[in-house]
Order: C-alpha cells, then sequence, then structure tokens
C-alpha cells in the first residue's frame, strides 16, 4: 500500500494523527502540502525562514498550540511550555527570539487564579529572555457537552489551550551558511545538552492516572541563551532540532530521511535519569520516544565538537552534555540505529501515531 | 465600584470574558496588560506595529483564533474565516499581508472530509491574495467527556480551532502617518463599505437552534484588495478598524473611548438588509452589535471622504458603501449616539459581555 491509498482509506480523523508519527506526516504531506505548497512550506521545518523586503536579516516565525493536560506540573506548566516550545523553534534555527504573539482559547470555568499563574508564568520566562508578547486574541467556548451531560467533576477539570506564534532574527554566525540537514555529512557527531525524556514523565506523574509517584520535573526551559553561548563563541554547527513530540527517535528519524543518511545512536551514552528509566520500564514505553521541553539535538563536524560539548557543559543548560551517535551512510534503508548495551545493532522506528498514553 | 474590584470579585472564566464587550476588556487590561506589559501591546490594537532590525519597513504582526460553530455556513466556513480575519487585522493597520502561520487544533472524529474542504477554502483565499501558509501545527484533543458521557450525538458534532498569525508590510501611503486613533479630528466622518450584522445572521441561521429560514450569506472577506485601491490612489485616511466580534456599536465605542471623542451615527444611513434587519427584529437584538467579517470601517476627514466613497462604490468589496456617521466633541462622557429615524440621539453602549446568542 503506497502513502497515497493510506490516507484515502481513512475517514475520520484520529488521536494518532497529531502525534508527531508517520500519521501526521502524512497527513501534512498529503493534504496540507497538497493545498498549501510553497517553497517555504515545503521544506517541513518547524519554523519558516522568511525573506522581508527592505530587510537585511534574514527572518523567522513559527506556531505551535499546546494542549498539555494538567495545566500545571512539576518544573513548569502550559504557559511556560507555550513560550518555551516556540523560542525553541526558533533557536533550532539559529534565530534570536524578538516578538511573541499569544491567542488564549480557554474553556468558561478556568479560575481566574489558574490564568493568573499562567500569565505569571509567561511574564516570567519572556522577560528572562528579553522577548515580547507584542499582539493577542482571547476566545472563551463552552463546555462542550455542558447542557446535556453535565457533573460537577467535569466541571472541576481546568482547560485552556495557548497558541504561540514567534518572529526570530537569524544570527549572523547562523546564516551563512543556513543551519540545515542538507549540510550533513558522513562521520558528523549528535550532541545533546541533557537528560532525555524528563518532559514526558513529569506530565504522566502529574496525569495520577497511575498511581505511581515520582519525582521527576519537566525540563521545560528556552533554550536560547544555551545557543547563544555557542553562537557568541563562533561553533560551527550544521543543524539543531528540538526533539519534543516523538522524543529523540523521531526527530532523529526525521534528520536521517530528510538527509538521505542514517544515525546510530549508543545507548551507553544517552543519558537517561533512573527516575526516568524505572518509570518508562513500569510503563512499558522507551525513554527514546519521550517528549522533552528543553533539549537541543546539535549535528556538527566530529572536529568541531569538542568545544562546542566544552562550552555546552560550562553552561547551565548544558550540564549533562553528550556526544550520543554519529552520522553514517544510509544503511539498510532505516534511519536510526541502536547501538545496544550488549552489543548489535537494534533499528529505531518511526512510530505510526504515538506510545500510549498520549501526553500532548 | 471601579475596575480593579469588578476583575477581583469574579473567580472563574466565562462565556462574556471572549466576547468582545467590556469584560474582556477588563480581563485584557487588568490581567494580561499587567504582566505582559510593552509598549507596542499597551496600543491596544488587533494587529501589532513592530519594527525589525535592518529593514526599512515598518511591519505589522496579528494573531486570532477561530472557534465557531457550526464550520461550515452560507458565504464562508472556518478555514476562510481563520485567514479572512487575521488578513483584515493587517489590512485595517494599511498592512499588505504576507506570511501566514496556520496551526490546527482538531477533536477526534473531525471526518477527513471537513478537513479537506477547509484546507480547499483556504488554499483558495491565500491565492487569491497571493500570500502563503509558510509555517504550522497540527495538534489532535479528544473528545473531553468521551469516557464518561458519550453518545452519538455528541460524536457527530464536529470541531476544530484554527489560530492564525500573519505578518504584513505596511504600504508607504499608510506608514507616515501611521493610521491611528489618535489622528482623528472632530468633524471627521465614518464610512462603511456595505451591509452590516450578515456575518452574525449568517451564523444564526446556520445553526438551525431557531428552525427559521433566511438567505442570508456570510460577508466573510478579506477586504485587502479594496483598501489596496485606497492606497493606489494616495487616499489620505486617518484610521481603519474591521468591526468583527461585538458588531459597529462595539468597533466604534472602542474607537471614540481611546480618542476621547464622541461618533453620532445616523441610523437612516445604516446599510442593513431587510433580512438582517428582520432576524434582528424576531430574535430581539441589535443589528449594531452583530458581527461582520468582511466590512472596515474607515475614518477620515470629510474633504476627502467623497474621493474615498467613489472608489470604494466602484470596487466589487464596496458597492454599497456609506458615510453612516461623523466625529463630535466628547458628549455626556459617552462614545457613540445614534442618530434615530424618529429624530433625537440615543446612546449606543459598549455591552457588559454579548448578546445572546453568542456566536463566535
Amino acid at each position: 500500500m503506497n502513502i497515497k491509498q493510506s490516507l484515502k482509506n481513512i475517514k475520520t480523523i484520529s488521536i494518532e494523527h497529531g502525534a508527531g508519527g508517520r500519521k501526521m506526516h502524512r497527513l501534512i504531506r498529503e493534504l496540507f502540502l497538497k493545498y498549501f505548497d510553497n517553497p517555504i512550506l515545503k521544506k517541513f521545518e518547524d519554523s519558516a525562514e522568511i525573506v522581508l523586503k527592505s530587510c537585511d536579516n534574514k527572518f523567522c516565525y513559527t506556531i505551535d498550540s499546546y494542549v498539555v493536560q494538567p495545566l500545571f506540573f512539576p518544573g513548569g506548566d502550559i504557559g511556560k511550555l507555550a513560550i518555551c516550545g516556540t523560542v525553541n523553534d526558533l533557536a533550532v534555527k539559529g534565530a534570536r527570539p524578538l516578538y511573541i504573539a499569544l491567542s488564549f482559547v480557554i474553556t468558561e470555568g478556568l479560575s481566574l487564579n489558574s490564568l493568573e499563574k499562567i500569565c505569571i508564568s509567561i511574564s516570567k520566562i519572556t522577560k528572562s529572555l528579553k522577548i515580547f508578547v507584542v499582539t493577542g486574541d482571547t476566545k472563551v467556548i463552552e463546555h462542550r457537552y455542558s447542557k446535556t451531560n453535565w457533573s460537577l467533576d467535569d466541571n472541576t477539570k481546568e482547560e485552556i489551550i495557548i497558541t504561540t506564534c514567534g518572529i526570530g532574527e537569524i544570527l549572523p554566525v547562523f546564516s551563512n551558511p543556513t543551519l540545515s540537514v542538507r549540510n550533513i555529512e558522513i562521520g558528523d557527531q549528535i550532541i545533546i545538552n541533557g537528560n532525555i525524556g524528563e518532559h514526558e514523565a513529569a506530565i504522566l506523574l502529574a496525569r495520577k492516572d497511575y498511581h505511581f509517584k515520582g519525582k521527576v520535573k519537566s525540563d521545560c526551559a528556552a533554550i536560547y541563551p544555551l545557543i547563544e553561548t555557542l553562537a557568541r563563541n563562533q561553533c560551527k554547527i550544521k543543524m539543531m532540532r528540538d526533539p519534543t513530540r516523538g522524543g529523540i527517535a523521531t526527530t532523529l528519524n526525521e534528520i536521517a530521511d530528510d538527509a538521505n543518511i542514517s544515525i546510530i545512536i549508543d545507548e551507553n551514552k544517552l543519558p537517561i535519569s533512573d527516575a526516568v528509566r524505572g518509570l518508562a520500564e513500569l510503563l512499558g514505553i522507551d525513554p527514546l520516544y519521550m517528549a522533552n521541553e528543553g533539549k537541543v539535538i546539535i549535528i556538527a563536524d566530529k572536529k568541531e565538537t569538542p568545544k562546542i560539548v566544552k562550552l555546552m557543559k560550562n553552561h547551565p543548560q548544558g550540564k549533562n552534555t553528550r556526544v550520543i551517535g554519529e552520522v553514517t551512510e544510509r544503511y539498510h534503508g532505516l534511519g536510526v540505529w541502536l547501538k545496544t548495551q550488549i552489543g548489535g545493532l537494534r533499528p529505531v522506528l518511526q512510530l505510526e501515531g504515538s506510545q500510549l498514553p498520549r501526553i500532548c
């Protein structure tokens, strides 16, 4: 069955179409690209490089909606997440974030107290980054089934959807050449700035569906300060990406497919905390696919990585930085391979939809 | 009771906080401006004028979320609406729309057929305007009460929230001086490009809640081509605004309050179709407060209005253009007054929340 047929066979959109895996990619490529096709969108990056008339600099433009539940979790909340996620999409394109447009779609019944906590959180993170919310929108929607099926329990569940759009200015060091999968060469190394899976683990624990107790904080953070340090030191970076929905497995698969290479990651070198490892084992899920919200994957020539790693380890956002893998020629038609602790290579496939449970 | 107290007295967000009236304004001024305060946001316009380094031109930036039900209605659908609304927010600041960022938050169960219809609609309107969707995001959320209270009827209700963010480039003729309420002077005239209330009427009829039959099409349109015609002819315009949520009553009240003047509108000159007038009478609602999605209010010196009106009447988007009122000194502390058909002045107040029923 080819890809075209596979989308034609579905009649309705399911949760998995939003989970970051193959199903979402098919929806984007077969439906959205079919109708919205243009050279910028086609690059299929989280952030678009745009050209503005009368400007010498290059700019980046990105949008994301945040629907996370619960709204508050250890290490962050939906407000902080909405700013960090959008700022990170700009930062991994080498752009300094400038302006944020912010839209709230609030479900009636949200407490003013929760809304204020979200605003305080947005205020704190934008101030720390010296960026501004310059325009916004507010909509309030009904509890969808309020008229027919209403219970006290439904009423207490607070809901808000936040959409953030960001504009950033590409830093000179990253603008010629532009950061891109096209720069990747065999032998390049893969760097990550710390432990994986912590955002997803924190959300799962905060949901209390599992009655586990664990002390995992989301890694939710805006990683622009780390990237600015690398820029200031003229680091030669080939490309960067933030491994959010679908985790590093999904992000590395996308990179490998786009660049038509393979990536071998070394299980021994993967930074994973004991708490995340334990939770993943209990739930039978793989940390490679667990979402991160303060991580960046950097690909660079192996001659350049020692300098980059040293700078990152000295930065508060990169203390546990590691080289986790390297780029090889395309191997058996698959993008990502794991060199396991017991030896041998295991393929790390792109998921169809999401691991269960869904977290974003 | 002062404004500060009024927000402190509420505990939860209600539908009216998103309806465009006083309650929404309080929420924005007392909560959002408190935490996100900066000189650009403070201008409190639907679209922010932003300065980008290394650029000679000025740019505009705006975001809006669309939650309309039903998704399809005579004259448009949520996709067309999401593009037109954002493009119009740029256009009324005198900006040529350039790039769109587009986010879909889909409720599971949306048919692929509906999603494709929405995409076709977006594709059509963006192509006609020569603008591009350059970046996007897709999330899929659960039917919120699917686990507990599910019925076949709930299942068939299709839901999608679309957020669009737009960047536009301010046209030279509107950049010095910038369009602004600060330009308004006593004696200026108020122009509108056609019939009011048609979007709201079309949505109400499409909902079938009322079992009325009527042939009203939404005025949903991107009015940039009309504004470009005025720009090309070097029309001197003081300010423009699109009277959406809350209708012309709300928009004119905002303008009058910001400029500290009053506006007298002439009931005899208000363009309203018989169908809208009839529906409004049946429902006991006021067309002045009914939403529009293809209308622009233009304020200009009365020496300039004949030229503007002539150009507008010759344009397909302005055939029923009228001068509907004029600017006077602040009168009895209220922003908007209606010169009624039977004579005398009636105040046109800003609503607390929305008229019932809510439509956006």
